[in-house]
């Protein structure tokens, strides 16, 4: 696309026409040429909208509670924008509003969108391709943006880091608890939700969790508010504890998706969450924190990238490795060589901006 | 130290002399100033060793099964150097000949270098630093050389695939096999040995093991031969399967390694695999590979370096940050802003190259 194209295409998706945010999604999911500046262009335009990360183990219920969430906005008034990261999704690109049969509901409402993304190959990283959905979705205009995602591993709780409340939904008496403290689910919840709170050993899986919420906090509570980088986290620790009485508790809730019971206590924590997060300066800390988190990512993708492209340019890895086996050269002497020019012009700026 | 020191270093080890082979192991270790240049000095005096990797659980026998071969070979008159990764060492630098009790009978003998690095902390990532031990030890002369690892992750896959033979060791009746089929153990094997074989179900585990490789060879054994990086491997994947009789079938093996039976059958085994890799031309296949792999290790480790050290020039990635949380500007634009020097200065080199 042209940069006149690009620029049009921003300004549709301000206004908030569905098929121009639809198709800037799908630029993002397949990196085509130039969605670079169409993100950047929509950055300025981001951070109004409240985002909600919504993870759970597969089968906790999380897509009826997402549908019960977005009726209850809807009702409220709020637009809603959804992406949902499943693994088996067979959308790739180009799905649109009322991708999933079960957003049934929402068909023809203009005021939500709902957009399945695969989890499978993004070639840029899942959680780089699901934080520029929800800029572009908050740049659209959404007020809410929900973002559903399998509670299975890192990738996921990269992708649920991209909001600014996490909800974890556990399905009653399934041992799924010990499960999610190995995956490190329970360190990124900022609201917990025993689903199906009508099955049998729910009041059990609610005591059990805050029993373990609780053991969090006696241990210093260091990781609330643990977004972003590691690295990011760890510098954050000390201001974190500095005032014990602004920490955040997780709270546990029960609710019945199929019926919509606790739904509306469900949005009200999600609301108090938001509110602490304000009052105490966190949401700029969690800002700060995704943003470097985002820039270590690209810039790890965008070297790595750099470094193929120039390994192809002098005829690929293969024939490179082809003049070490045969010890005409050694590893670090080509490696060496190829960052050698980048070294230099890194050098070189650094003159420039001291001079 | 300065490059005439270096120069005298090598020139040091190339002659034998035990302590430059220690002090190049530690620079390697802990990448101290210089170390790349000195690795590549050696570089072109490897390729004569014959290096074998051992791998298996802790308390599959391991330290002694090496402690025996590393006899066998010196009452065949060959030198030996080892080196053992091991997660619990305390030594991470300056441990020279018999720095393992268990070695006592290797203590004055000056055709043993036993050397033990440790498995954490190395910034440059584990597998790097011990195939640049190896390459020290064969630059020094030994005939052999053996890698002696916790076979428990790919941290260890990747440090057995340094070796032009790997040794799994497998403990009878433990369920090890199926815990090794998980880590991919199974697949980078060359020979396996039951070891403890006086142990009741010894036989049952040779069975097992005999029958989970005959299960690998029956699904086309593509994975033979697999090593280095996995891209490097799928592109040699046609190859390998071009001359179905030049397939190696896995021996297993039994051992006692406390009383020595069975060791001159695994030299045995050991040898006769090195001959096929010759024979067939796929030691250097395997030599490519792993170049590859290396040159792919150290340019990612490179370019991150310097993506950090650029990111630390412009106040570090928190100041970066906050000016992209205050939408002053966007992770996009940092990350092409930071990078477009780069990207200029190697189109310039290929201008050069095309001119």
């Amino acid at each position: 696309m042209t940069a006149d194209a690009d620029r049009a295409l921003v300004e549709r998706l301000l206004d908030g026409d569905p098929r121009a945010l639809a198709r800037t999604i799908s630029r993002v999911e397949n990196r085509s040429e130039g969605y670079r500046d169409v993100v950047s262009a929509l950055y300025g335009h981001t951070g109004d909208a409240s985002v909600v990360g919504v993870t759970g183990s597969p089968g906790a219920g999380k897509s009826t509670l997402v549908d019960e969430l977005v009726g209850y906005y809807r009702d409220d008034g709020e637009t809603v924008g959804v992406i949902a990261v499943d693994p088996s999704s067979p959308y790739t690109g180009g799905a649109v509003l009322g991708d999933r049969v079960r957003m049934g509901s929402a068909v023809g409402d203009e005021g939500v969108f709902v957009r399945s993304m695969s989890a499978r190959g993004h070639l840029g990283g899942l959680s780089t391709a699901t934080a520029d959905a929800v800029k572009a979705l908050d740049a659209a205009g959404f007020d809410r943006v929900v973002v559903e995602t399998v509670g299975a591993g890192q990738n996921e709780v990269d992708v649920v880091r991209t909001a600014d409340t996490v909800v974890v939904l556990v399905q009653p008496g399934s041992g799924d608890d010990v499960q999610m403290l190995k995956a490190g689910i329970l360190e990124i919840g900022d609201v917990f939700v025993v689903n199906k709170a009508d099955l049998d050993g729910a009041a059990r899986t609610v005591a059990d969790l805050r029993e373990m919420l609780e053991l969090r906090g006696g241990e210093g509570r260091t990781r609330v508010g643990h977004h972003g980088a590691v690295g990011v986290a760890d510098e954050r620790r000390d201001d974190e504890n500095e005032d014990e009485d602004d920490e955040w508790s997780p709270p546990v809730l029960e609710t019945v998706a199929t019926t919509g019971d606790g739904v509306a206590d469900l949005a009200g924590a999600v609301d108090d969450h938001r509110d602490h997060l304000r009052q105490t300066g966190r949401m700029r800390d969690r800002a700060r924190s995704r943003a470097a988190a985002e820039i270590r990512t690209l810039l790890r993708q965008d070297t790595a990238d750099l470094v193929e492209a120039e390994l192809r340019r002098r005829g690929g890895v293969e024939a490179v490795a082809e003049r070490v086996a045969d010890r005409e050269t050694d590893p670090y002497t080509v490696a060496d060589d190829l960052l050698a020019p980048v070294q230099a012009a890194l050098d070189r700026r650094q003159a420039d901006d001291d001079a």
